[in-house]
Formats: C-alpha cells, sequence, structure tokens
C-alpha cells in the first residue's frame, strides 16, 4: 500500500484537519468533530441552506463543495462509509437560515437511512427538510429505473445549480426543483483502469488485469457494465457517450455542460485527450458546449480512470451553472 | 501501460488540442502548431511578455500558466522534451509588446541550449530578452551550487509574482529582478512513490520497490537524496521541510507561501495530509503561513509522490502572489 500516509486509522480525521487548517476563512468543524463541517463565513438569514456528505476517499467531493454559491454544510463519514444520522442532524441545525434545508447527496444505501433519520431529528425542532438524490451514473441501472442509479461526478452539478439558486434567495421549493432538474438531465459514466486501496483494509477495492479497464464501473469499484481489453482513448469516450446521449432524448441544437472528471490517479494529459473527443463528436451531432469542467471533481483516491457527465442545459440551468462560486475546492468568478 | 491515450507518438499532440478546444477563449497556436501557444486575449502595448516552455507531461505546467497576471507565451515539446530554438522565437516574436521578453523557465539542459539561440534570433529582430532560470529543487545539487538545481514546482512562483509584476506594467529589468528574487527565496524538495511512463517509451522511468519512497527526485525520475522504507508522511514533511529550511536562513516571524503539490497520481486527501504537518512544524518555528496551495501544480503524468515548496515572502513579493491571476487550470480571484 503505497500512500502518503500515518495510521490508516487517522486519515480521515487528519485529512479534514488539514483542511480546515488550510482553510479556516472557509470552513470550520461543529463542536471539535472532523465529521460535521460547515461555512465559516457569515450566515445570510433567509437563505436556504444545502447539506451533504458521504463517506470521505472523493475529493473535492463532498466537502470541496461547501462554499459560495454551492453547499452550506457536511458530514463526513471514514473512507467510503456513511457518515451518521446524528452528525447530520447536528450540520442540518447549525446551517439552517430559517427558510430549511436541502439534503442533497448521492444515491448510496447508508447515506439515504442516516439523511433519512437527521431529517426526522431536524423536524422535530421544526426545521424544513427537503431531499434530493443525485442519480447520474447511467452503469449502474437501467434507464427504466433511472431513479436507481448511484451519484458519482454529477453531484458537483448539482451543488453547483442549486447553489447558485439558493444564493438567488429562492425558495426550499424552488431550490429542490432546481436540484431535481438538474438531475432528470443529466448523465454519468465512468471508466476504471485501476482499483484504490482504502487505508484501514490495506487492499484493492477491486482485481483487474494489466491490460484490461472497465467501463461503467463505481466510484466504489462497484462493478460496471463490460471489462474489456484496453482501448483507445477515443474508443473509450465514444462508448460513453453512445450509453449517455441514447439516455435523454438529444437533438441538434441542445445546449450541455461537459465534466470530463479524473478519478485521482489519472494525469491531466488523459483527460484533455477524453475531452478533445468529447468535443469532436457533440460537434458532430450539433450539441453546443455551453461550458465545460476538466479535472478531479469527483474521485475514488488514487483510481486511475474518468467519467464524462453531460448536463443538458435550459435557459434556467444556464444561468445558475455561469453564477459565480468558491470554495477551496473550486473558483468559478468568471 | 494503462493510459487513456491514442496513438503514443500523437499524445502531445493530441492534448494540446484537447485544451484549444476546451479553452479557445485563453489559448491559441501558431501557425496551427501545438508546440506554440499564446494568449489569446488582447495584447496589452507597453507590457513586459513573459515566455516559458518545455517538455510534455507535467501540467499544469508549461502552458497551464499561460493567462492574466501568469504568462504570455509558451512553447511545448514531446514529453519530458524540450522544443526547438525555432518554435521559441515565434512565440517571443508573438507575444513581444515592444517591452521584451523574459525567458523564464525551469533549469535543464536542452531547454537552456534551446531558449539560448532563441535568444540570439530574438535580437536580430531587436526584440529585447531577458533571462531566469528557475532553480528551486534543493536535492539536485548543495547549497554552494545553488545555481546549478533543477526547475520544479517553484515555477509557478515564478509565473505568479514576475506575471504580477508585469500587469502592473513593471519594465523588463525589474520583471526579471522580481523572476530572480522568488528564485533566489525559494525552495523545494519532492518525494516519489511510483515512476511515471512515458508513453512513446512505454516502460517506467524508473523502479522501485514495492514498500520504498525516494526522497528528493527530480520530475523526470532524476535520482534523489536517498532511497529508504515507506515512511509516514509526517516523518516525510519532517524531512524535507528540515532541508529545505536550513538551505536559506529563518527566523521566527518570517513570512511565506506554501506549496504542496501532487506529482499526477496522488490523491488530494494525502496533499492535505502533507499540508497538515507543514502548517505544525512551520507554527512551532513561528514561521508565518501568508498563502498555500495545495493541490497539482507541477507534475510528471501519473507519478505517484509530492513536493513542498516554501517561498520566503517580503512586503514586495506578498503583493506580488496576492494579485488576481486566471488561466484555465489556475484562477485566484481573491
Amino acid at each position: 500500500m503505497k500512500k502518503l500516509i500515518n495510521k490508516p486509522e487517522d486519515f480521515a480525521r487528519e485529512t479534514v484537519e488539514g483542511i480546515v487548517l488550510a482553510h479556516p476563512e472557509s470552513l470550520k468543524m461543529l463542536n471539535d468533530s472532523y465529521h460535521c463541517l460547515v461555512r465559516a463565513d457569515a450566515k445570510k438569514p433567509g437563505k436556504v441552506a444545502i447539506a451533504t456528505g458521504g463517506g470521505s476517499g472523493h475529493l473535492p467531493v463532498f466537502l470541496g463543495y461547501v462554499g459560495y454559491g454551492l453547499a452550506d454544510g457536511v458530514t463526513v463519514g471514514n473512507v467510503f462509509a456513511s457518515p451518521s444520522a446524528e452528525a447530520m442532524y447536528e450540520v442540518d441545525k447549525a446551517i439552517d437560515n430559517g427558510a430549511g434545508v436541502l439534503h442533497l447527496y448521492g444515491r448510496y444505501g447508508g447515506d439515504i437511512m442516516n439523511f433519512g433519520m437527521a431529517a426526522d431529528l431536524a423536524a422535530m425542532d421544526d426545521i424544513e427538510i427537503a431531499e434530493v438524490l443525485v442519480t447520474d451514473d447511467v452503469a449502474s441501472a437501467p434507464k427504466e429505473k433511472a431513479d436507481k442509479r448511484r451519484g458519482v461526478a454529477g453531484l458537483f452539478f448539482a451543488y453547483k445549480t442549486a447553489g447558485a439558486a439558493a444564493e438567488k434567495m429562492f425558495s426550499l421549493a424552488e431550490v429542490t426543483r432546481i436540484a431535481q432538474k438538474t438531475v432528470d438531465r443529466m448523465r454519468t459514466m465512468g471508466v476504471a483502469l485501476t482499483p484504490c486501496i482504502v487505508p484501514e483494509a490495506g487492499k484493492a477495492t477491486f482485481s483487474i488485469g494489466e491490460d484490461e479497464m472497465e467501463i461503467g464501473m463505481g466510484i466504489h469499484g462497484e462493478p460496471g457494465i463490460h471489462r474489456t481489453k484496453l482501448q483507445s482513448v477515443d474508443c473509450v469516450v465514444e462508448d460513453i457517450l453512445k450509453k449517455i446521449l441514447e439516455d435523454l432524448p438529444y437533438q441538434s441544437g441542445d445546449e450541455v455542460a461537459v465534466l470530463v472528471n479524473g478519478l485521482g490517479g489519472t494525469p491531466k494529459e488523459e483527460l484533455y485527450l477524453a475531452y478533445r473527443k468529447t468535443h469532436q463528436i457533440l460537434m458532430e451531432q450539433g450539441i453546443n458546449i455551453h461550458r465545460k469542467y476538466i479535472g478531479e471533481y469527483a474521485t475514488s483516491l488514487e483510481m486511475a480512470g474518468m467519467s464524462i457527465t453531460l448536463l443538458k442545459l435550459d435557459e434556467e440551468l444556464k444561468e445558475l451553472i455561469d453564477a459565480p462560486a468558491y470554495s477551496p475546492f473550486f473558483e468559478q468568478s468568471r
């Protein structure tokens, strides 16, 4: 296990400590717990608050999206493990500005259960809670069961649009509508070349041959659609975009936001090779790229691989995608 | 060789094509050559221009630092290979605003030779050329030969301060002074856990045991100071900071900018573990961290490892480090 860490059992806590030491102007812990982080800047009375959370090991997901125009608070679990309902409830109480809290997170069993319990606890305090599950991974369930899919890199787009709506002082119902609309209009698929190692486990999350890749693998190593011999990046992108584009109705003239996301171990050069082919295919189909994001937005520790997300835009989503946002891990001023 | 690429011989060209397709508002090629890139925004008459360049495989170095408050043009070689003097000369001609051009790049043999030849060519066109070599890698030569060291992640700080000075319309002599002062006041050391594979070579740049790391390794796999068994990140940071801090006179109350740089394959979580210990050690010594940068700023393809750079600040450098800057790979608005 080649990692620059201290004791494996301290990995998640020490990572958060490093982040809070680096960015005290942006993030602060609640009750000295690394499981609960909220924005350090002043609260805005009447603004809908957005809470997210999930396991560690996916930076910038989840805590990297706590900031202006994004989320307001996050619960941090250990690596690939859901944080507790109690921690989620503490964050809800801390970030509520009197306008309610949207629970916005990826669709995983433990998180659904715990956010549900947290919502029950918050309700007893008369905090209004809404919920949107991000379900963008087309490889994780067929089209007929799209609402049962996992949430992966598309989380970023959901934070971006819902966060911008909240800064514009939209109501909880409206922020929730925006988040759900974003989820409904986006699709992601990835490819993994190598596994990662969870520090406390000390062994690879799955095994894969030296000349193999797996299309559609999830960000915890969940099985994908098919395992093949290594292919060229152009072939991989064709394969992924075919699956994404056939899952929603697209026509010439449509506009999208594109996210080419690195899973942690893949160099930026390769992400730009993937963007190159993505751009070419979308141009051929008459689909306009309104904005693109290329880099590490949702990772699996040191896993090699990448994913592509398309968000089909309309005028409302374009304005929200274009709005300024900043956190220690993401900055968009223009 | 597990890479998301097409033909290895097309890697550098296709990467640049992807970047220019993604960011046409920021970067453009000269004469349709992927070897020559310049800022796409309007030139500013009388502003000193900054040219940089070197081999591919180090994104965001070099071309990722062409932008506002940074460099104006770049020559791009193939992976780990110097670009040609002719290409450098073309960039010099394209970016000169009548106030001269600073060649600002890392100290490597091929680049020195080629930038020297380009300077001779530019001189024949009456373009005034100055040169500053970045030599921040303490592991690459002893203190007595500090000017013979290699340039690594500290390149970023040199672009940042010299680029800010150029935007403030400093003269070529002043921009050069700022760049050299930045080089003189910064030190970097890294650690490598795994090699990388140059696409055209198809094999690892060096071999290293499953339980080994190499302190001081260069960004092309140049030998470091010593190879050891894997150590905790806290031990590695102690080792690196000891070497960096003893190489310049430091005293309590000094202020620094810190860069914790990932080499490509190391997760952000581990970089924040390294920052955590860096922060603790500097606090213990009474050294104040004025600004910190944590992420991938200079890489070696998919190499696992990281480096730490300290830039010792004074009031002049603080103002330049704090100035706004943006490129497709770097944004600082606050």
